[in-house]
């Protein structure tokens, strides 16, 4: 499994000095800028089914997560490294269609695969992905930045992700083009550095708005009033139906970036082609607040998706 | 466990500008320095047994996987990340435990906790432990530079972790202070670092010194030849016994560190309080002998220890 790794790796990115084959790989960030770094979890039965979701799928997400982190920080990626364990019993062509998905989005971001580890797993495919990144010195887009006052954006749309779980758990045949952000995620990298110096806080929505939202107001002392009518719900099935707000609010793994900025500042309603929406705003005081159309509001807690939980 | 996890690494260093708490960690890379990463799995069942580890080793362990890779290429350590999924029912004073014997050894090197991931698993607890590290540019102590002539060395003793193993397995009553090595592993950064400039080439003793040394002969295009009675042996049991030239020769997990450097160039008998031991030279041509007392010689053949697969 290492040679084939290896063997799908062989691009190298300038920054790579060492990849695979060393007891480390030996990496150049650029001058006057910090390392950014995160690590997430891929696992069978809890993140992706093997009957649900085909293995090009499951390693494009596995990279989508890292890539998302980095672009929540208004980062650019470095490099990838994967750990991967599987059981003796799994086809090597799973696993080359799962490499093949995760090099094919690597590429795509110039983030070539430069380490990991590989093991046999004794039930399940494990899969930790870690990403290197790295943001000009002071520049990264912590989620503890947002003031009263701020506008609270969000990316693209959402709901969409785990509208498509949804139909999976009621065992829908559904079509991978109908739901396209689950099936072909896409981390907002350049959303990201374009909003260095001008969102105050961000966070990725991998867990749910409600969730995520709860995170920057939980590290900004902040509250939020959320306008439930200005929710960009994704518009997913044959029918091309726009999601549930239920959905919108509490489904994870859309991987779009929410942020916030003061209200002076113009924030354009497109970034590298990505449509921003300004969802509500950040008052004093704690909390997440949902201002119904109409004018009622209510308490809103943080629900996020729990993946396969229920 | 996310937040008894934030609490155990509230020690930061002055290398982690962001650590726990955000989408990455945001880290500060020496000026001058590369950064060095690796990754490393530590598996139920495959790497450890609750039943033979107490939950502080196995954490201690876990860290030295990664420790020792940095130790490696000469590099100094800067932050841990861990990616950790645990059974629903799995008490938490295991993790606790667990937590407790990696942030010792992380505040031993100074190296502290600055990120991770947590799940659920499904079956058997899963842990990918990441470390950053740095080195001055260009003096990362590759695989790839043995050159004929060269000496060989290995710092401590091997063969200890495999002993330990080995009574396991044969469910020999053991003490933890027969196999120190085993039960207290120690990554040698101390020695890694005060290499550079020196050794031409260097490994750390994971998988056993027949398929390491393997790897330094293929990546530097080299041959080797051991001499068998200059193994240095790990001495362990009750009755201080040293264990057989075949566990030394490719058991595993002892973490010392490997290396090549020119005949020429005085390599001291200790450095950092560990023994160095000289075992070998490198020659033209390629693959691995072991020259017996007596002078009598045999090819060798990479037979690393494989963990629990026997």
């Amino acid at each position: 499994m290492i040679t084939r790794i290896r063997q799908s790796a062989r691009r190298r990115g300038p920054q790579i000095i060492r990849g695979i084959g060393d007891d480390c790989a030996a990496l150049r960030i650029p001058a006057g800028h910090e390392a950014l770094l995160t690590t997430d979890f891929t696992l069978e039965g809890v993140h992706f089914r093997r009957e649900w979701h085909p293995p090009e799928v499951v390693g494009r997400r596995c990279l989508t997560r890292g890539l998302s982190d980095i672009a929540a920080m208004g980062g650019s990626p470095i490099a990838t490294f994967l750990s991967l364990a599987v059981p003796r019993d799994l086809p090597q062509r799973w696993v080359d269609r799962f490499l093949e998905g995760l090099l094919q989005l690597a590429d795509e971001f110039g983030t070539p695969l430069a380490g990991g580890d590989t093991a046999e797993s004794k039930s399940g495919i494990l899969a930790d992905i870690v990403v290197l990144g790295s943001v000009p010195r002071g520049k990264a887009i912590l989620r503890s930045g947002a003031r009263p006052g701020d506008l609270i954006y969000v990316t693209g749309e959402l709901g969409g992700g785990s509208a498509a779980l949804k139909a999976l758990f009621a065992r829908e045949k559904i079509r991978a083009r109908d739901f396209p952000r689950h099936f072909h995620s896409i981390p907002r990298i350049a959303v990201g550095q374009s909003l260095r110096g001008k969102a105050t806080a961000m966070i990725d929505v991998s867990d749910g708005l409600s969730t995520d939202l709860a995170q920057i107001c939980e590290e900004s002392k902040v509250r939020a009033e959320l306008e439930a009518v200005r929710i960009p719900r994704a518009v997913v099935g044959a029918k091309r139906q726009p999601v549930s707000l239920d959905l919108a609010l509490h489904g994870g793994e859309d991987y779009e970036l929410l942020f916030t900025a003061p209200a002076r500042r113009a924030i354009p309603v497109r970034i590298a082609g990505v449509p921003i929406c300004c969802i509500g705003r950040i008052t004093p005081s704690r909390g997440i607040v949902l201002v119904q159309e109409g004018g009622k509001t209510q308490s809103l807690k943080p629900a996020g998706w729990e993946h396969f939980r229920r």
